[in-house]
């Protein structure tokens, strides 16, 4: 695999990376009766496939003998992550944002090799954000067609605190039933209590409604931690790189889409 | 009072609001050891109090015999809001944001006559988002110094459906014991779980940290509904008058400082 050029790939995905914010914000969401989707929590727009077609179609145009694995085409128990290249695709990441136009929604792309997240992309094109890593190379934004910045922005970063002086993201989700539900809420009142209490008095939780910026915005210093009660591959695959090459922390259980 | 010119004291707040935000983006946030903030999860910042300054500095030099509010100078059970014109002030609106550049700070300037929000103006200056709005007058939006687009944003917006299509700002605050938190995670519980479960399973939940840039944002149609359990004067001024001219609506108990 030393022949792979990841600079080559991270130009790829940024290019459409911005195709694919050009069709969202010029699309009209539209909700989709669709049975892959459990809940009226869990929302798929006809864009996200449009997205994740023109994303399939540009990948395969390029690297026509390179894995994908897209959040809209994944099959539970057939779609597995292998050493080979990797494309790993959420064509709207914060679809519950988009369809409301709250302005925390992007497209996450991810490349790894040998299960190892080595180029990641997120782009947020309601804001023009752009999150970029390679791995060894460092992770970058890019604000408004701005400067581009190197994560994070902090000019002097300092280690980790207690988690009281901490601005933890973390999110709802999807599964409102049963124990995923029922340890999602209590984690979030054990990280917001008073310490008499047993928590841990954070300063406070973001709910921003998309994991990929979530990570990314650890990578930029702006949240100190983000928490997850459960990730798909294409949730984190980018934001693991960017956040990695910011000098951050990813601690998972495991890395599978079986 | 009719000869207030709302139109005069709109531009007055909005170059205010500029200053406060060039204030803000040059700032390096230090905590306070202050004695009015209650706990770890409430901080204050010498930009919160350089702002307020600035801020009831440059409203006497223009409006003498005009009260003023603000919430770093406040005191309880002797600031009243009266019937009297009265500029209401939150330097910095989201300060725990503003500590962790995480970029959903704001300051928030209301300004009420008869108890009545007739001018409100909210600039969030890392994202450089303008809110105003004038009594009679309709409410605005400006991002980036693009054009000035009237709210909500929605080209169609329909009447609020059911609660479980609606995406809902709430926040945790800095009260962590007692009544008031119990109150307020068993809400959030609320709003999320399954309908089968007793709850309202709404579409999520966004915490941003900032009241103000949640009466906003639903202001704009980016949110359906925002819940707080607890809110003071400096907190919904501004946002109340951008909402309710975006054909909002607030439902309070009371609107007093005592």
């Amino acid at each position: 695999m030393a022949d792979i050029n990841l600079q080559e790939i991270h130009d790829l995905l940024i290019s459409i990376a911005h195709e694919a914010g050009k069709m969202m914000l010029t699309a009209t969401p539209s909700y989709l009766d669709s049975g892959t989707k459990k809940n009226s929590a869990d929302l798929v727009t006809e864009t996200d496939k449009a997205i994740e077609t023109m994303v399939s179609t540009r990948l395969q145009s390029s690297y026509p003998t390179y894995s994908f694995i897209g959040e809209e085409t994944f099959i539970s128990g057939e779609t597995v992550l292998t050493d080979a290249p990797t494309f790993i695709c959420d064509p709207v990441d914060g679809t519950t944002n988009f369809v409301h136009a709250f302005p925390a929604f992007c497209i996450s792309l991810g490349f790894t090799v040998n299960k190892i997240p080595s180029v990641g992309v997120i782009y947020n094109p309601f804001l023009d954000e752009l999150y970029t890593g390679i791995k060894g190379h460092g992770s970058f934004v890019t604000r408004h067609g701005g400067e581009k910045l190197r994560l994070p922005l902090k000019k002097e970063p300092e280690p980790l605190g207690e988690l009281s002086t901490c601005l933890v993201g973390a999110e709802w989700g999807s599964d409102r039933t049963g124990n995923n539900f029922d340890v999602r809420h209590q984690v979030f009142v054990k990280l917001c209590a008073a310490k008499e209490n047993g928590g841990a008095m954070v300063h406070s939780i973001r709910c921003v409604g998309s994991a990929a910026l979530n990570l990314a915005y650890v990578a930029a210093g702006q949240q100190d931690v983000f928490w997850e009660g459960g990730c798909w591959a294409w949730d984190v695959a980018a934001g693991w790189c960017i956040l990695v090459e910011a000098g951050g922390i990813m601690i998972i259980d495991f890395f599978s889409v079986t």
